[in-house]
């Protein structure tokens, strides 16, 4: 099967969609982002309220993302990831680590989904607007003990991996896993650039490994291109100073 | 390897290790279920909180469930399903229809996040008693759009079915993602009983879907054993009669 993708997400976020992207783009794979394309060339949110419809021939999308690769239309994030880092030499050889990349893969969505709960605790059919007393308090509980949890939590496995002197995440190379772990801590970093700011000392490891994917010839040239959507408050990672403050000691 | 696994999740709930347990005995596979075991036979607390221990020679597990089988130690819920059930006659056969019930049971993973978080709008730091007025608001936007959403969505996956006349949610035959569609909708009946109840007549197929997966001999045998632990109100599934009401029409 040619290696042409197409990723179905909302065109104005990261959300995400980002985790995937950063995988296509380290690939070096060939893809087109629809929902991004006009409507001359078939994109727009016409072309991502298709993908999502019922057909009768396989299960229908709940949610964007999708990729679409010949075939195969597949939805939910780390499945898409996984599935393209296995075809992308982006995941570990042995089968073992790969369903231990998988495990923290998972695990990394598990964080990216308390960080934006943080916003929407009283869930996604209510604006932010409409919730903030909530926030305030789903976010203190978010500083104070889900972070920092999370964050000592992966400069563990970081610690703990010899294989790559503590570079890695998993395995002796870069896996998908590493790429995810950048697009968290990048989100981080713009949505509570105080709570984030205030471990930095305590997360020696991950700090390095955000430089150093940032750093990546294919990921550089990205972040600097068109293709890179900025940080919004409609995504995923969302800036309101009133939700952050530092982390105590 | 020998097919002998072991289970370390809480001890008093069924949570997320019951959709595991659901496919090791549906597989009459041989398994441990380490937590519930006396601590004279290595069991109890002690067990699983060793089980989440650094290591220095694997990715140490964030939470529980996890399971071990031979060298592997293998934590998160869709990612050990999955494991069981392809060793087990209890996933698709091709591959393109692996990737599709793995979607489906990420998106069955997804509801049971959301069905829990009726009950934790602020987060598991904090016990329900201290979040109960928050609870009521994300309760009510539960019922009124995301139960409905998610629950019309498997009833329309089941429809589209073709291959096994609407019987499961994938493929020609049962699969893991039928048993964990019938531990949430058993969950669902034992927490929102007037939410869950005002939707039956829209809900046929995953009705019928219930009703034949709680006759499967295993499970029958399984459900009436006293390895099955009630539903009680520290798990995923919690019946607080105050953020339960019919969903509107």
């Amino acid at each position: 099967m040619k290696d042409r993708y197409e990723l179905y997400y909302w065109p104005g976020i990261q959300g995400r969609g980002e985790f995937i992207r950063l995988i296509l783009e380290q690939a070096g794979a060939e893809y087109a982002d629809v929902a991004r394309l006009p409507k001359s060339e078939n994109g727009g949110l016409a072309a991502l309220r298709r993908i999502l419809e019922p057909t009768p021939d396989r299960p229908h999308p709940f949610a964007p993302p999708v990729l679409v690769h010949g075939d195969l239309v597949l939805p939910q994030t780390t499945l898409i990831c996984r599935y393209l880092a296995e075809r992308h030499e982006l995941a570990p050889e042995r089968i073992p680590d790969r369903l231990l990349a998988e495990h923290l893969q998972l695990t990394i969505a598990d964080f990216a989904l308390e960080t934006h709960d943080t916003h929407h605790p009283l869930g996604v059919t209510l604006y932010y607007e409409d919730q903030k007393p909530e926030a305030a308090r789903r976010a203190a509980a978010f500083r104070d003990s889900r972070l920092p949890k999370f964050l000592g939590y992966f400069e563990r496995v970081l610690e703990e991996n010899g294989r790559s002197s503590g570079r890695h995440l998993i395995g002796e190379a870069l896996t998908y896993v590493d790429l995810s772990m950048f697009q968290i801590l990048e989100g981080l970093a713009h949505a509570y650039p105080e709570a984030f700011g205030s471990m930095a000392t305590r997360i020696p490891r991950l700090s390095a490994l955000r430089a150093r994917v940032r750093e990546l010839p294919r990921i550089a040239s990205y972040l600097a291109s068109e293709r890179r959507l900025p940080f919004n408050e409609h995504g995923l990672f969302r800036h309101y100073p009133e939700l952050d403050a530092p982390v105590g000691p």
